[in-house]
């Protein structure tokens, strides 16, 4: 045991809830929170999954050796729970990429993409043969796998890919080829030397005629000597701003044959005469998308709750600056400026969680609709989920920087965490879908749906966006009196008009002769902007108000803009432990 | 020679200005332009100086290693270059810490602090017999120093260090001690490993009384085996953010002592009895805390300027995503929110580098006057250098960051260098006055200045806020045309209202009753706002014309805000060559 400082505990005596409480509801009930502990000390006490040095000491080469080595013996110790019937879907994600993974493989984890994303993918992807004869492989590690997609040139824009896979029909094979530099598999997570086959996206063609994009398993490099296998030129593409562990490498193909049945098939399939059958819905690759943008809006709050915790339990030891000249030297959380930065980011991991959890559940929701069939709720789904994306990894990683920043030179040391927090915690404004991007996509729903409301006053808006018709009706907004409601209803209001100043200045840019896609780009200012603004109406408002009837308590009234109203609650994440 | 890609070329050739001519402003004239070119020859094509491996690739050990290797090879140039009485201030500054200095060194100097604050305090701090003790073995590296001033407790409060030198008169010596583990020196740059002596800033006692600060030279390690000497507790703090090669330590004492010449005595003397002579003119070491800070105003462009052209060439080079769906993927400049991104970038990056020449000349002239004993524009200067230290070092770190994301993944890539210029620029929000205590300085002058301005209509305001008095007459702002002057007018008239805002909130605080400093912690939200838009009345208005004046041309008109108007500028910084 160790001493706790006496100026953090005069603060945590001083909260004004029950952190027991606090950290029920952050876990999500009792029974998930003994689960969690269990855990932690099924895997932080396990001596042979410490490090022997601190990885900002390591050279590139130890920190990959040592994350191997950690790698294995975590799947080792996941297939032990496994074994007797207790491995669940929530181990399963909080050792590959939740909080415990993140503590366990500070610098990623050279085997997640094999179980996120190569296993998921047979599983999703894969005909029943097709995952009887890989998956088993697999989750013994004797196979080990990762996805590859992007390429050199081409990230955003899919069709763009230039990997081909042209089928023989005298062989029964497909023959994988990248005609360019640009054409380079670049990127795969335990690509660089871990994974020995890969999920391969490439054009598909068959009977010489381009059919659609399609996942092939190929293998990569020999089972025994691990070298690459003929046709294959592979690599590490080097360190990063963070997960400099997450061995990311490059592909390329020269006349690389695979069997017939190596193309994942549950969804579109190749006949052995070469006749392709498309896949009946589609939609149903829009949904995988879809998840893997909601798990990151869930874990959006992770990083920051780590952040704000370090940043406010420092503010609470450090001393520094007399405010009252006959006075000493204060805790430096009560200097407001300081206040004015870090409650903030408590608010916002707070915030993200209860949002996460929202959105969650909603996708669980939709997602058995579409399964049903009933694809309505597809586009706004969609929409939400793209919004939220960009502006929770876009929120998160920037208060990361304010916490290490508001915690001085102490902040820019690595053993701080901050420096690994950030470089964590900004890789996903890019990955799985770029913010821009993503802001773009919701952007366009949001004026097509203006657009026809302002053209058709019956027509009846989702529930998301309902609100653009009221505003429509009455552009007048008045009776602001203070509460949480009104509160949403003015970000409304601001919403509203930002969607409706895009919709008209796209409206005017084809007016003068504009394509569609054209207009669009020209008013790409406005578009990102409102953007912005709408899903401001979901995270601040509405979910802050669900937390507080959750709770039966208003732990934290926030805006991020100028004013923010908060309760002095210093050690409020220190308490969720 | 390489082949230029040609969507690049095809930009440089449609720039609508003479890159030349550019250059040349960039280096001041063609003379400095010609010896940066020189210089840069000396030093980049020396095949000595190369690493042998990318540093992110190298262990925490190998990259101390190879930059001392690269900075004894460095220094040894410069005493060459000295020999031959070719040696500048502005090669030495642009070697130790500029942008040729950074280019050898990415992560930094481990002599940097022996050059630019050791040597530079022994200069302005000692007598002249003690110049003539040390500089020369300082100067050929018979002795390397470094420069201990901040604590493991303490920084910002200078009144708050720990460390003690008690003088005792019977052996006519210092006895220093560091009291407590907060005590400890932190930070100081080649302390880890490199130094063998320290400036070390300690508080002061003669006659068993409290006297001062005072600078002290202090042997750490022995000259030959280089083992710290007894009494002194010292080591490296560990890897950070950047600079990992900067080689910080940290520094205990257990009744260290030194001889009664080791006190730098210059400004203030202590006599063999012990008897205390204070300086005659504090000003002074005011003025070497604002040379420091004008210098990093100066230097703010250099990492935005290499940032902004990484980013604009890339997004020339890189296609991705159809604006029409009936044409080849475009060069993602084309795309309008890359546009909104990166142009404000380079525009600052610009804007800074002017603005930073103007406060350099203006500080030159005011620390002239300061030394003819007229210290009237001390303040005056004092908060321009403050907020300016701020708002410049603030700005352009994260303009880094949008640099880095606006190039997807390829930006997260540490062979991107994006990595290690954030690593370097954000540590200058911290260091060399943290950036709110800076711009709590400078709001502080702000609302002193508002309050003489209200109180008396007959005061004469400095010019830098002599335009509060203007708003305070004329409170109404009309007759806005769109020109620069008129931009700087609106600026001026929104920042002399925040000013009054802040103003009238500390008032209130003290009717209340609280005492001014209270009541001006109380408001640092409105005070912080203040002091930044002040600044922009400086930073994006003055200079911007001050820009265009100089040139006969606009090359750019920028404002930060919601509305960006920009030529198509693509490659701009590169042009500088």
């Amino acid at each position: 045991m160790y001493n706790i400082n006496p100026d953090l505990q005069q603060e945590r005596d001083g909260a004004t809830f029950n952190p027991y409480e606090l950290t029920i509801w952050w876990d999500g009930g009792t029974e998930k929170y003994e689960k969690r502990k269990a855990l932690e000390k099924l895997f932080l006490e396990d001596s042979e999954l410490k490090d022997d040095l601190p990885l900002s000491y390591m050279s590139h080469k130890q920190i990959y050796e040592n994350s191997v080595r950690k790698a294995v013996l975590i799947a080792k110790k996941l297939r032990d729970l496994h074994d007797v019937g207790e491995l669940s879907v929530d181990t399963y994600t909080a050792l590959l990429g939740g909080t415990l993974g993140c503590a366990l493989l500070k610098e990623g984890n050279p085997l997640s993409v094999h179980f996120v994303m190569f296993v998921p993918t047979i599983l999703g992807q894969g005909t029943m043969e097709q995952q009887i004869t890989w998956l088993s492989k697999a989750w013994e590690l004797n196979i080990i796998g990762t996805y590859a997609q992007t390429e050199l040139g081409h990230g955003t824009f899919l069709r763009g890919l230039e990997t081909r896979a042209d089928y023989d029909e005298k062989t029964q094979e497909f023959v994988l080829n990248s005609p360019t530099l640009t054409a380079y598999k670049w990127w795969p997570g335990g690509l660089g030397n871990t994974a020995n086959y890969a999920v391969v996206v490439a054009q598909l063609y068959t009977l010489r005629k381009f059919r659609s994009l399609a996942p092939f398993i190929v293998q990569i490099r020999d089972e025994e000597t691990h070298m690459p296998v003929p046709g294959v030129d592979i690599g590490e593409i080097g360190p990063k701003l963070g997960m400099k562990s997450g061995n990311n490498g490059y592909l390329g193909f020269k006349n690389v044959r695979v069997p017939l049945n190596h193309m994942l098939m549950k969804n579109q399939q190749v006949l052995f005469d070469g006749t392709y059958i498309p896949p009946k819905n589609s939609a149903l690759t829009y949904g995988t998308m879809m998840f893997v943008r909601v798990v990151l809006i869930r874990d959006a709050s992770l990083a920051l709750a780590k952040a704000s915790t370090i940043a406010v339990r420092y503010s609470a030891v450090r001393r520094q600056s007399p405010i009252d000249p006959n006075k000493p030297e204060p805790q430096i959380m009560d200097h407001i400026t300081q206040q004015l930065k870090l409650f903030p980011q408590v608010a916002k991991a707070i915030v993200f969680k209860a949002n996460g959890d929202i959105i969650y559940d909603m996708y669980a929701h939709v997602s058995q609709e579409i399964e049903k069939g009933a694809l309505e709720r597809l586009p706004e789904m969609h929409a939400l989920s793209c919004c939220l994306k960009a502006v929770c990894s876009a929120d998160a990683a920037s208060g990361v920087e304010v916490c290490r920043l508001a915690c001085g030179g102490h902040g820019y040391m690595d053993c701080s965490n901050f420096p690994t927090l950030y470089g964590m915690s900004t890789a996903v404004c890019t990955y799985e879908g770029e913010n821009t991007v993503m802001l773009l996509q919701t952007a366009r729903y949001l004026v097509k749906a203006y657009g026809q409301a302002a053209l058709n006053p019956q027509v009846q808006l989702v529930p998301t966006v309902a609100y653009i018709k009221k505003i429509i009706e009455e552009p007048e907004f008045v009776g602001f009196d203070g509460s949480s409601e009104a509160i949403v209803e003015a970000f409304e209001y601001v919403a509203a008009n930002k969607i409706r100043i895009a919709y008209e200045r796209v409206e005017q840019q084809r007016r003068k002769g504009a394509i569609p896609e054209v207009a669009t780009n020209r008013c790409g200012i406005e578009m990102v902007q409102a953007a912005e603004i709408f899903i401001n109406t979901k995270k601040e408002g509405l979910d802050l108000c669900d937390l507080s009837i959750r709770n039966k308590q208003k732990f934290l009234v926030c805006k991020y803009s100028q004013n923010v109203v908060v309760n002095k609650q210093f050690d409020m994440l220190q308490a969720i432990n």
